[in-house]
C-alpha cells in the first residue's frame, strides 16, 4: 500500500519522556491541506485542544503541519496555553507557515508542566529529519502505554487516478469515546473541500472512534484530525467521493479497533453487535453499557459464558427493552433465548471464548431497526498493574 | 447494643450453593411490621423483586416475614415467578401469615433455574431454628463474594422508652447504587407508620446506598427493606421521629460503607467529598464519576497521587464546572489548586495513601452550595481474579 502523496514525517527524542524513546513528531504537508477534526467532550480540555480549535477557525480549516508530543498531556498546567502557542509558532517560523496552520497535539501525564524549550530546541533536528517514508516513525513516537503502533491504509482507484489514505492512532487506556478518542491522524491526497471533510469525519467517528471503549474514561486530550492535501491532483466526483469516504471510514474503523485490541492489559478484542433496538442511538447505548461493564469484561477474560451479566449490563443502559424478547449469542452460539438460559455446549463455548477475538450479539426481537456495532477488550489483571503505577 | 424486640431469625443450608454454607434465611416479626422498600432500577428485574413490589401493594405495606436465599438470583429463569410465589406461600402457610405478608429476596448467579423444592423441603427445619439472637447467622447466610458479614446497630433513648435499630446487608460486586443496591434489611422496634417509613428510606438511600460504588454495575436483584414492628411499644413524637430517622440513616450509612470497603478485591475504602457544585445532584454526579473511574481507583490501589485522573474523571461527569476554580485534596493534602498542580510532599503523601481509608476532596470555589459524599474502594488485581471465573 502506498502512502498519500505530498506528506512528510519526522520523529525524535526531545527528553519529554523519562525513557529515551521518540516523543516528538511532525507531520507536514507541502500543499496546505483542507482539515476537519473532532475533539474530546471532557469538560477539562488540554491547552493543545483549545489551540487546535482556535487555529482551525482562524485558518478557515487549512493545515500545514501537525506537531505532536507524547509523555506529557500539557493539560492542567500553569503554562499550558503559552507552551502550545510558542511551540507551534516556532514550527510555523521554521517551516515558513502562517502560525494558525500548525496544529499541536499532546498525550501523556496530566498536571505536569511541559517545558517548551525541550520542544523548540529539538525542532531544527526534527525538521531536518523529515522524510516522506517516515510514517511509521511518527506512529511509534505517539505511543504511550500502547504495545503496538497502530496504522491503517487504503487506496481508491477512480476514473482520473488513484487516491491514497493513511491513518495512525494511539491509545490504550482512558478510552471511552465521546466524539473522538485519543490521538488520531488520517491523511489523504484526494482533493476534498473542508465542508465535505467535516461531514465525513462526523459520520466516520460515529462508526469508529465513538464505538470503542477500554475503560469508560474519556481523556482531556482526545484529538482526531483528517487532512486532505489534494497532492494526487484527483478531485473525486460526487459518486467517487462516497467511495473515498468509505475508504476513510474504513481506515478510521481499523484504527479504532486496533485501540480496543491493544486496550491496557487486554488479551482479547470483543465485538458487540446490538440489533432490534428502537433506533441506532438506543442500540449504541445498549452496546456501550455492555462494553463498559467490568463484570462482562472480566467474564470474557475468564472465557466464562456468563450471559446474565450481559443482560444485566444492558438493563442498566437507560434504554427501554423487553428482556423477554432478547436473544444473546456468544461466538455465534445462542446462550440466552427470550431472556432465558438457552442450552449450549458449555465446554465447547468456553474453548471458543479462548480465542483472540470474541463476539457478543444482543438481538431484540420485533420491529426495531436500531443497530450498532461496538468494540472493546477484556479486562485483565494487566490493566490494574499498568494503571496502579502509571504516574510514578 | 441490643437487638430490636419482636424479631426472630434463622438460617440453614438448603443446597442452593455448591459449597455447604448457609444459603437460606428467614427474618420473622411477631407483630406484623410496617414496611418500606426500594428496589433496583435495572430494566431487568428478578422475580423476587417483582413479587416484593406486588406484595407490598396488596398487603398495604405490612410484612410478617422475609425469606432470602443466596447462591441463585432467581433472575432470567423460566420458572422464576412460580418459584418466588410458591416458596413465599409455603412460608406463609407454615407461619400462618397472609401470603402477601412474605417478602422474597434472592442473590447469586443470574439465569440458572432455582429449584423451589430445595427451599420448601428446608422450611420446617429453618422455622424450627428461629431464634431472637440469630441475627448474625442471617447476615452470614446472605453473603456471596463478601469477605465479612455486614451489620450495624443503633439505639435511641426517648421520653417513653428506648427503640432499637439493627441492619444487615450483603454486597461486594455489581455495586453501583441506583435507588438501592444489593440486599439490605433494616429492622426497628419503634412504632412508625408506613408513610413515614417510606419517606425515611427514600431520604436515607440518598445518603447511603445511592452513594456507594464498587464497579458501576447495578444488579437485577437489589432490594433494601426497612421494617418497623412497633414491638417496643414506643411511638416517637414528631421531634423524636427525627432522631429515630437519624439512627436508621446512620445504620444504612454504616452498611453502605461496609459494602464499599468489602468491594471485590478492594484493599482500601475511599471517601469522596464534593463541594461547591451548583446543587446536590450535580455534586453527586461529580462524586460518582470520580468513584467510578477505573483510572482513579487503580491509582488509589497503587498509592499514586495522580490528581490529573481525578480532574479528568470529573470532567466526564456531564456537569458544568470550571476546572480553573477547582481544588483537589488527597488525605487532606492539597494536590491541585485552581486546576493546577500544587506542590506537595510526594513521598509523605504516597505513604499516607497506603492507609486502609483514603479521602479525596474535590472543592469548587465560588458560591455553589451543592455537596455530596460518596464511598468507593480501590481497584486491584483481586477484582479481576474474583470476576473472571465467578460463574464456573
Amino acid at each position: 500500500m502506498n502512502l498519500p502523496l505530498g506528506y512528510a514525517y519526522a520523529a525524535t527524542y526531545a527528553g519529554i519522556r523519562a525513557v529515551e524513546r521518540d516523543d516528538l513528531a511532525l507531520i507536514v504537508t507541502g500543499l496546505p491541506a483542507a482539515a476537519a477534526a473532532v475533539f474530546t467532550q471532557n469538560r477539562v480540555q488540554a491547552a493543545p485542544v483549545r489551540l487546535c480549535k482556535r487555529n482551525l477557525k482562524l485558518s478557515r480549516s487549512l493545515v500545514g503541519a501537525i506537531l505532536v508530543n507524547a509523555g506529557n498531556a500539557n493539560c492542567a498546567t500553569r503554562t499550558g496555553d503559552a507552551v502550545a502557542l510558542s511551540t507551534s509558532k516556532a514550527v510555523a517560523k521554521l517551516l515558513k507557515l502562517p502560525p494558525v496552520q500548525v496544529l499541536p497535539a499532546s498525550t501523556g501525564v496530566i498536571g505536569v508542566e511541559l517545558e517548551a524549550a525541550k520542544i523548540t530546541r529539538s525542532l531544527p533536528k526534527l525538521i531536518e529529519g523529515l522524510g516522506t517514508e517516515r510514517f511509521d516513525d511518527v506512529a511509534r513516537a505517539i505511543m504511550t502505554t500502547d504495545l503496538v503502533p497502530k496504522t491503517a491504509f487504503a487506496e481508491v482507484k477512480m476514473r482520473r487516478g488513484t487516491v491514497r489514505v493513511a491513518g495512525m492512532t494511539k491509545g490504550s487506556g482512558m478510552i471511552q469515546p465521546n466524539m473522538a478518542t485519543t490521538l488520531g491522524f488520517v491523511l489523504t491526497d484526494a482533493v476534498i473541500p473542508p465542508a465535505a471533510l467535516r461531514a465525513m469525519i462526523k459520520r466516520g467517528v460515529e462508526r469508529s472512534y465513538n464505538r470503542i471503549s477500554v475503560d469508560g474514561d474519556t481523556s482531556t486530550n482526545d484529538t482526531l484530525v483528517l487532512l486532505a492535501n489534494g497532492a494526487s491532483g484527483v478531485r473525486p466526483d460526487p459518486k467517487e467521493l462516497a467511495k473515498v469516504e468509505e475508504a476513510i471510514t474504513g481506515v478510521m474503523q481499523s484504527l479504532a479497533k486496533a485501540i480496543a485490541k491493544d486496550g491496557e492489559g487486554a488479551s482479547k478484542l470483543v465485538t458487540i453487535d446490538v440489533s432490534g433496538a428502537g433506533n441506532n442511538e438506543a442500540a449504541a447505548k445498549l452496546a456501550r453499557a455492555i462494553a463498559n461493564s467490568p463484570l462482562v469484561k472480566t467474564a470474557i477474560a475468564g472465557s466464562d459464558p456468563n450471559w446474565g451479566r450481559i443482560l444485566s449490563a444492558a438493563g442498566n443502559a437507560g434504554v427501554a427493552f423487553d428482556p423477554r424478547k432478547t436473544d444473546i449469542f456468544m461466538q455465534g452460539i445462542a446462550v440466552c433465548k427470550a431472556g432465558l438460559a438457552a442450552p449450549f455446549p458449555e465446554a465447547e463455548l468456553k474453548k471458543k471464548l479462548d480465542a483472540a477475538e470474541c463476539e457478543i450479539r444482543f438481538a431484540i426481537r420485533g420491529k426495531g431497526k436500531g443497530e450498532a456495532r461496538f468494540w472493546t477488550c477484556d479486562f485483565t489483571e494487566g490493566y490494574i498493574r499498568i494503571n496502579a503505577s502509571y504516574r510514578t
